[in-house]
């Protein structure tokens, strides 16, 4: 065997160790990872560069209709998406395929496959959002599996994407039955639908308000609850972005129990706090995510939820929504942002290591969301490869960073440590602030097979 | 003051203590408790009996319409369920005012009210059950706070009788302002369905499939999403008929979380067990009332639990339901043996001791009800009495008992203790065997004044 | 029957309620509680006070040798203590039968019998406090409860007094045997030797640093000890002087597990915090107790577990000792002062109600220690009954209270609310400020037959 | 760089997971992992096998004294208890210096370290087992650092043995100082010697009685007061030998509480439950080991611990105690036969996967107890490889082993599973069936430097 590439004089950083190692690549896969190989093809230098899996972003929103009946998209389609992501170090994305209601799943699917196909420069997933309630929905399951699209979407809250429990209940049972993976926004609409009443009626509306609306209390009720029904259809569940300590405590007691559920965080949830929404203004109004964004002492409950191995993803929820005259629908951009974020707050905070830096952002997301190949450096593994210099000083701004998106949610924060070479199935796509990769290679990953 | 009447030489049971002492009565209420007590116009002798405060029976049902489209009624009205309740030892029960769906709640509450004058024989109070969802309906619950109905039944499962999570939170918000209380009948209604609809399509129905489809956790998810909900609106919760150790641990947690939650046991749930389903047959379906009576160990569990003190009150949910040709609506009759059966099977059994059960029957009833005079045996309280001789033996049939059902839910069993004289207001209405009180005396009881 | 006295026109406090009664007595206990009460041969005019029970202060240490080699004794001995103590309501006091290392234990009862006869005023029982391992005085615990002692002190920390947890489990074993009570001092006086030298080392003296070497984890590890080894024996345990929320938290994780433990809590506890000792003057060295007296956070934790139950019982662990020339050895003084703090600081500030109040100070203590004549003011309980006027103003100082103690450990405190009459078994013994009992009529009053 | 050595074909297992790859060595390390690998001095062929990295035996008894009186040692020496473990595939043991009670920690380690020398033929390290109270000797503990010792063991129990907690506190002080680890044998003494005595007293002696005397709760509560005192130290902590579910618990609740603790079960613990002392006999007495091994659902509780991690280590606790005339002491031969019981029951009972196998065999025991270089097949790792071939039938005995010991623990056990080639540092030692190491050629392993 010859090597196609040789990744030399770099420090391997794996979720479980730090190495001196270079990496060798064949055929788009990991050959070798050791001293004394042979020379490859190609090779790299990476002295002074950390060099780690690529990373894994589970959670992102591309080409995402706004809700409606504003019938405008997120600004990144899969082309500008995936190449922003291949900036920030991303090799692999998973976006949602969103039938509408009334329409059969698997169409929903195959749309949302040609979205991509031709588009996508990194290699992408998808999980399929089940927003029909209709029985006969939950019975086309099954055939979604078998397009290799093992993970379920199922809103708890929002209007348009929440079903009933009744039909969130019958479709974690279908994915049970699949060994599949129940993803859930979980909220409790009601409490949700009751306070932003009282509150409007007192003239309390816009962002500065939100977290009034969406208690904790309320978010955990609904983890619970998503974790109980879970466990009566033996589905094995995610619940996406929690945002507080309350509802982190839910995910940890049922790891505790012998459950298979799992926590994501995302990375604004742990980078920003409620005062983000407290100028009211359209910045803040984009800020206006749910859950929301919560006071300081959240932020560090979550920390500590990740340092613990309760929470176990972080993803960016990237959803860059484009502003309007006067209003912003809320979203955060942070598709190339988040593995020097973690980075920076994480590991240059002191917070968590270099090893659980990369579980976080690349091995474990490969392992929960079935990614086999994905996210570590061992021989046979794709060769998704990151390196990433811990040094390099980037201010976070529009110009800096690659979303279609006109401006940063992270705008004038400097981070330290941030990725320079990118290299997805053996290929190098980001080198020297290019993008040096083919247009559309991306493939789509069957997962589960 | 001079006494009406002196009740001599028994054995007083309180829910703190035990001992010996005469009852004097003046003016309907509780005059005096000691030796030495002047001589009343009436005397009765309580050598050998217990003499414990009238028992409370929080969680009845008379007259009352079967599930819709079934046109009939309970077969007891305020009369005959009232008089049987003398019988057994009670001398308050609150039952519910129905107000239909578009109904306004005082109108319901009205028509409630008229079915109980001039009918009932003992002192009835009721709580109102918000069966519309609609927001107009939570705006009436101050107007029937005012007519001394401070707690509200609110559904979780039942068709028919279930409204909305928003519409449970809006009513306890509310119910919060004015301090009140919320009941609630908790099981998750959409596990339920689909569980229910899967059994069926196995061909699996009747009583004996009741209980797979009724999961303890799922009783359990929805008795912590009650006390969620509670929290957020700050209202005080009580859960009614506790049926297994999943959920009468929810109640226990949030206990000791501080929280103002208590829990009901109902008595059927204390002394049958799943079996009593098996057969399938008209019985078995008079037994199919939800949540389920479930396996032996559970009533075990309801048992711990009330020993606990994690349940507070024992309830009979009498709902005296009739047979038809070929099938059985669900309901239990109980309103007469409550007091007998849990001092048969608890303080007989030895699990027990008096005091508490005193507190389960009578005292705790009234205090969580708001009933402020009655429940004790205190100097100034109603002078509701009951002389329970412990070594009396009954068999339960429907010639020892009184309640318009032709056939008895407790057949066939023999307790030991019943009760031999019920006094009313300091008025003897249940004596030698015979009901000796007026017609239609009983008041309704105005709580939370 | 007629009575001797009649209390008319008060407020009866009761641990379950609150209620408008005369109470009549005869033959020294209780005959009636109640309107229309013959008239007593004496009456006393009870208008516009509390009723309530006689207090009980289950820990208290009269005649007690300070320390060794100190040979003086506390400034109370039986005649001035119990003296004080029915000022302050009290009439029941329960102080310790402590033998020598080699004596019998028998031998030590009867001595400790000696200094009490014919010198208290009020009615005393006694715990006895082991504090030799040898296995022969284990032994001897049978004779003991023949005496009437059913509750034994063990020591897991104080140099002298300590005893190797073999010893302490051994007479576990042994006191379940008869169903006796365990009553301990628990710290971890391992780590408070090993923290006590090093900071002596560092010239850290004396009380301001006495909370540094007691940890409230070294107290919570104990009370666990305790709970276990009780566990293990199936002893019931009485945890005393509970001075932080963790160590009360174990007592209330014990009490969930339906494990029969109580826990003690001191009034100087419930008032004071380290702030007490800043000085580090003689004061500050007389507050220099064990557990010590914590921050205020853990004084405001300590409330809310009487509030929630998981502490039963306040006592003063009254232990007037005195100053000598250059030092004070630690002890508070409280045997008067006790009700009164409870009352001011509990009741008026909103923290507990009055039922409570009675329960803590009186109805408990009796439950728990087995004064089963005692606590509760019910017909055939003996007629210890304290008037207490809610509204009378004291400043506690050394003329105001009665403690031989020559100045008061709550100097310059006003307490709103004051017990003005105490009666001890029928007989007025403190009235018009003046005591009026006979000296030396207090009773031994054996408990657990 | 040339490789001396390359492992060609197998299939490696980490802890992390599971891929085909070739291994080299060069200068003793590994040198690289993957395909493509230059040819190395020498060769293997793993066709067919795991490749694994060297076990790690954490807890080993060699040369022994048994205890005192007997003046005998373990069966084997470091040099037959080292080829024994080196067939079993473990490449590093940590055994114990055990200092005399009265002799400096430095002069018990030089003993110690006389012993291994030149005898062992694989790597190994020690703990410092502190027997000896006197505060002396806590200040010798940095020495001991100095000397790449720093994990400590501390008993609770066992006379000769155990030392008073004020010596463990104070052990544990100058741990944390230094950032060792206390390694703890926790079993409360006292309940020990006080059900022993009482089981004696009733004639109840000899294994069989064990368990009797020797309680789970017992074993808990000194687990749980270990954690306290780690805890009140700042030390980490590792309890070995749990034997109980309720053991495991604590270290459970302690991890959840974010706090440095861990936990160690035996092989034997894992295979055997109480039947084993059944008869009385000397093989019954030879696994009267403690804490004892107990009935089988505890043995299914330590498996469920492990499989969430609340267990992090499997050891042999290899204690080769000989047989007297008519007795024989406690002790479990293990050192051989671990990493192929775990496999065997583990991961063929379908408990454990493949890498978490190779965590609780090798790379958790690395971790915990600080071999930085040990216990993982990554580039600059030591060379310490294992081929195991997962299909090898071996029935354990005498013959089939290699301890000095006469017999063997698990005599008649099949396990399916067992290592085929040992490598250390890059050199093959065990190979066909034969040990093809040098004498004496393992070195010891300075920790924490």
């Amino acid at each position: 065997m010859s090597y196609d590439l040789v990744v030399r004089g770099g420090l391997v950083v794996s979720a479980s160790g730090v190495f001196d190692a270079d990496v060798a690549v064949a055929g788009g896969r990991i050959a070798a990872v050791g001293a004394g190989l042979a020379p490859g093809a190609h090779e790299l230098d990476a002295s002074g560069l950390y060099v780690v899996p690529g990373a894994i972003d589970g959670h992102v929103h591309l080409n995402d209709p706004t809700f409606p009946p504003h019938a405008t998209f997120t600004a990144d389609d899969f082309a500008t998406g995936t190449r922003a992501a291949a900036f920030g170090g991303v090799t692999t994305v998973i976006d949602f395929a969103q039938p509408e209601v009334g329409q059969p799943l698997l169409d929903g699917l195959d749309a949302r496959l040609a979205d991509a196909a031709g588009e996508a420069v990194i290699d992408y997933a998808l999980h399929l959002n089940v927003r029909d309630p209709d029985p006969a929905r939950a019975e086309e399951i099954p055939g979604v599996f078998a397009r290799g699209v093992p993970s379920f979407k199922l809103y708890m809250s929002y209007p348009g994407y929440r079903i009933p429990d009744e039909a969130i209940f019958r479709a974690m049972c279908r994915i049970a039955e699949g060994e599949g993976l129940a993803v859930l926004h979980a909220e409790n609409d009601d409490v949700i639908a009751v306070r932003s009443a009282a509150l409007a009626a007192q003239g309390r509306t816009g962002p500065r308000w939100l977290a009034e609306a969406c208690p904790p209390e309320g978010e955990a009720e609904a983890v619970h609850r998503a974790i109980a029904l879970a466990g009566l259809a033996r589905a094995r569940l995610l619940v996406f972005h929690l945002s507080c300590g309350e509802a982190a405590r839910e995910v940890a007691l049922a790891k505790r129990a012998g459950r298979a559920v799992w926590g994501e965080v995302t990375s604004h949830g742990l980078v920003f706090d409620a005062a983000v929404r407290e100028t009211g203004d359209l910045r803040a109004q984009s800020f206006a995510v749910r859950p929301p964004i919560r006071e300081a002492p959240q932020r560090e409950a979550l920390w500590s939820a990740l340092v613990r191995g309760e929470i176990d993803i972080v993803s960016s929820d990237h959803c860059p929504r484009v502003a309007r005259e006067d209003s912003h629908p809320a979203g955060v951009s942070g598709i190339e942002t988040r593995l020097a974020l973690v980075h920076h707050f994480g590991v240059g905070g002191g917070v968590i290591d270099l090893p659980r830096w990369v579980e976080v952002c690349a091995s474990a997301p490969a392992r929960i969301h079935g990614l086999d190949r994905k996210g570590r450096l061992e021989p046979g593994a794709d060769a998704d490869i990151v390196l990433f210099d811990p040094l390099r000083e980037v201010e976070l701004s529009p110009q800096a960073l690659h979303s279609a998106l006109p401006f940063s949610s992270y705008e004038g924060i400097v981070v330290r440590g941030f990725p320079v070479v990118t290299i997805s199935r053996g290929e190098v796509i980001v080198q020297g602030g290019e993008f040096v990769g083919a247009a559309g290679r991306g493939r789509f990953v069957e997962r589960g097979r």
